[in-house]
């Protein structure tokens, strides 16, 4: 079964593709707007740990609107969620038999209530499966330490992936780089650079 | 990492085996109450599929309690809960470092909410993992499909060491027979006898 997973290249999305490697023909997918080449730096590490890696075009009035969300609320997490639907919905709608997400049960954003996830596997007759929505934050923790190789540092400096580096590139260009410390308040971000130790498929 | 998973003998638990074996050192748990001998149905089954076993004894008070809270609600589900919750607060005062059991997104019983799990991990300083809990049951049945070789039946001749079996023994020990019938609506259930593919750790 072909599996198409949202991947930004940090230790949740990473760790979940190893979770669902012995199960699904995985490939991990980084859903971008076309306005950095941020998604690169996630091809580079599906590379590294031997999957399969495909993009994915999402829709750039939708970053937009996120952004206009971001200033109003003064804060991030609705408009990120806002685009994390948004590319589940064009990832379901892909081909994949089923779609994956790195969401942790105590993740505050992006979240994908039971509700929506059944609605998404309804409307596009595909599997959502979310591999570490069992996991708390102490749990997944330990299973980076023993199983990916990451760089930690502030979330201004380490390439990943995940949307937040194109909705700051789209609020910078709007209104300065100063909003930007304002609108994302600091917080360190793993980037995975390697697996520690062989993974069975890898 | 040493983890406990209780374990049933069923495609739930089987599959939540295979899902961790990857990332702990996983014991196959099958908790029991000394009314019958199921669980070494539980046991074949473990030893077929080439994963450590332990028996878990359970407060034979637990399930009489929930044999009356059965008896009492007229269907199984409030009494299968409070066996499920007991079980969990053994397991994890066992040693283990992580627990784990085989819950799926749509299950109606047992469930283990956001605030259960984390009052379990924090009293016990253990890790509570859910491996299936973000996989829907459409998703479930076809990784059976392609990972298990199950056998299938009305659930009042299927043998597994899931909590039912020495709750409907109990029952009729007390009712006779025709009184589970009444409680237990009748269901299919299934029964893992091998594991379809080479995987690894197996």
């Amino acid at each position: 079964m072909d599996l198409g997973l949202l991947y930004s290249g940090g230790k949740d999305s990473t760790l979940a593709a190893l979770f669902l490697d012995d199960f699904y023909d995985v490939t991990l997918v980084t859903g971008h707007f076309g306005v950095t080449d941020d998604w690169r730096h996630a091809r580079e590490t599906a590379d590294r740990i031997g999957f399969e890696f495909d993009r994915l075009e999402l829709d750039r009035a939708v970053a937009e609107e996120a952004a206009t969300t971001i200033r109003e609320d003064g804060f991030p997490r609705n408009g990120i969620q806002q685009v994390h639907v948004h590319a589940l919905e064009r990832l379901a709608a892909d081909g994949y038999d089923a779609i994956a997400d790195g969401t942790r049960r105590d993740d505050r954003v992006p979240t994908v209530s039971r509700a929506q996830a059944q609605s998404l596997e309804d409307r596009h007759d595909v599997d959502y499966v979310a591999p570490l929505s069992g996991f708390g934050r102490a749990a997944v923790d330990r299973l980076v330490e023993s199983t990916l190789e990451v760089t930690v540092g502030p979330s201004e400096e380490i390439r990943r992936a995940d949307y937040e580096a194109e909705l700051r590139a789209i609020i910078a260009d709007e209104e300065g780089t100063e909003a930007i410390e304002d609108l994302f308040p600091a917080h360190e971000q793993t980037y995975v650079t390697d697996v520690r130790q062989p993974h069975s498929g890898i």
